[in-house]
């Protein structure tokens, strides 16, 4: 089964920045998830599993992208996945990834720049 | 006259994440947008910015937002500016900041999950 993560992040927050400010506890939970793609080889596993082909991609599908060691890749995507951004559902050998594509919805609508 | 900051990032990148995988330049160059957000005091700090009126900002209008020196918003300040995720002027007493509408937009356009 795939681990159920806290959707308060999503359920919750936040109009766009630009309309009104953050409160503490919007601002806290948002700059989790910033800092979980604060790392180019995170955006690029993100980027990677995002636009695989069926939306989901295994270890099996992303190592090769990178000049890094398996385990290496492994803790990215465990801070990926602990992050909320990403789900992980094993299938017999490999764990699929994919994006949960409502936490993306909601980063891009708060950083929606005000009207001009 | 405020510091003119290199629009690299806002002209070359990028397609959704979903779209297409983010090469290892445009990974690093919107990371470390994401790392300057990684913090709560940050984001908060920005979306005062985004959302006063008239679209800016002195440290004046900023300080009573939050239980923290001068120095230390000064700080947290300096690091959103040199991101490029805003801009800073000085008028008389004040340095008066700004988001940087396109950079915000950029990053939302990013962020835009795949169409289901």
């Amino acid at each position: 089964m795939p681990k159920q993560l806290p959707l308060a992040v999503v359920d919750a927050c936040c109009s766009p920045l630009a309309r009104e400010p953050l409160n503490q506890e919007q601002a806290a939970e948002l700059s989790k998830l910033f800092k979980a793609m604060a790392d180019p080889v995170r955006l690029r596993l993100l980027s990677l599993i995002a636009s695989h082909s069926g939306g989901e991609a295994c270890v099996c599908d992303l190592t090769d992208a990178f000049d890094l060691t398996g385990p290496t890749i492994s803790h990215h995507l465990k801070v990926l996945r602990e992050s909320g951004l990403i789900t992980g559902e094993r299938r017999g050998t490999w764990v699929y990834y994919r994006v949960r594509p409502e936490v993306l919805a909601r980063l891009s609508a708060v950083l929606v720049p005000a009207m001009s």
